[in-house]
């Protein structure tokens, strides 16, 4: 499909109908669960773990582009991210990470962190949306646990 | 294929063969051409205008992720692909911005910036790879000039 009908790009650009205003402060969403909540970002745990340890940052502001976003802003929300993937290194040791921050959805400046394995492609492309695997609670429960112990401790 | 093999790996990942480090100050190498240098950043239109304008942002100091960089270098470097970005924005006029930052081949930090217009699928996956649009010289001249001057303008 084309890019969406301009009206309704529009209404998410300006934030009235954004999804990612509506509920990526919410400790649960469809989408996943929230891990901690800083100055600058929201940081969570993706609900599909096909990535184990897959978290999206989410600027607290709506703000549609990166340049939309004021330095101190743009600065927290990065050392936020870089934070959520150290934590992620140090939890679950991947070889690499990948950020990609897109908005083609909703363009309210937010960031896929995408850890990589051993037995991941690195010649890509990598697609966020790929399988669909979700943890048990308990498991769940641990890899919160985790990664927001961990991501706190690096914080503050 | 899966990973990369690991000593192959770990020669990229220490910088002692990082293919970003050897060419991405270049003012031009097989990739694409230098728009700007800046104390954190280079900046550079990517040969493959599939997506019309796409860039890559790569940074000075050699770092596997972000939170290798410092949180002075992680500032300068987003303030310039956020600054690369709004260039893109006024020059081309596309509908969002992308902004991938993986590092599989090379883990150097470095970030894609890729417009979408209205003719994009916004339900991706997005391949950088994607396509093989080769300006001819006159229009690769008159790009690079017009993001060089957007560009400068929003930094300096």
């Amino acid at each position: 499909m084309p890019w969406w009908p301009e009206d309704e790009w529009r209404r998410r650009w300006d934030g009235e109908d954004c999804g990612l205003c509506a509920d990526a402060h919410l400790p649960t969403n469809p989408f996943g669960e929230l891990i901690a909540a800083t100055e600058w970002s929201y940081l969570r745990l993706a609900a599909n773990q096909t990535h184990a340890g897959y978290c999206v940052a989410v600027a607290r502001r709506h703000a549609p582009e990166l340049h939309h976003l004021t330095p101190a802003e743009r600065s927290g929300f990065w050392g936020d991210v870089a934070a959520l993937g150290q934590a992620i290194g140090d939890v679950l040791q991947p070889v690499k990470l990948a950020n990609l921050s897109m908005g083609f959805r909703m363009p309210h400046v937010h960031c896929h962190v995408i850890p990589q394995y051993p037995a991941d492609d690195p010649l890509g492309p990598l697609d966020p949306q790929a399988g669909d695997v979700r943890l048990a609670p308990e498991a769940w429960a641990e890899r919160i646990d985790a990664l927001r112990a961990r991501f706190l401790a690096l914080v503050t």
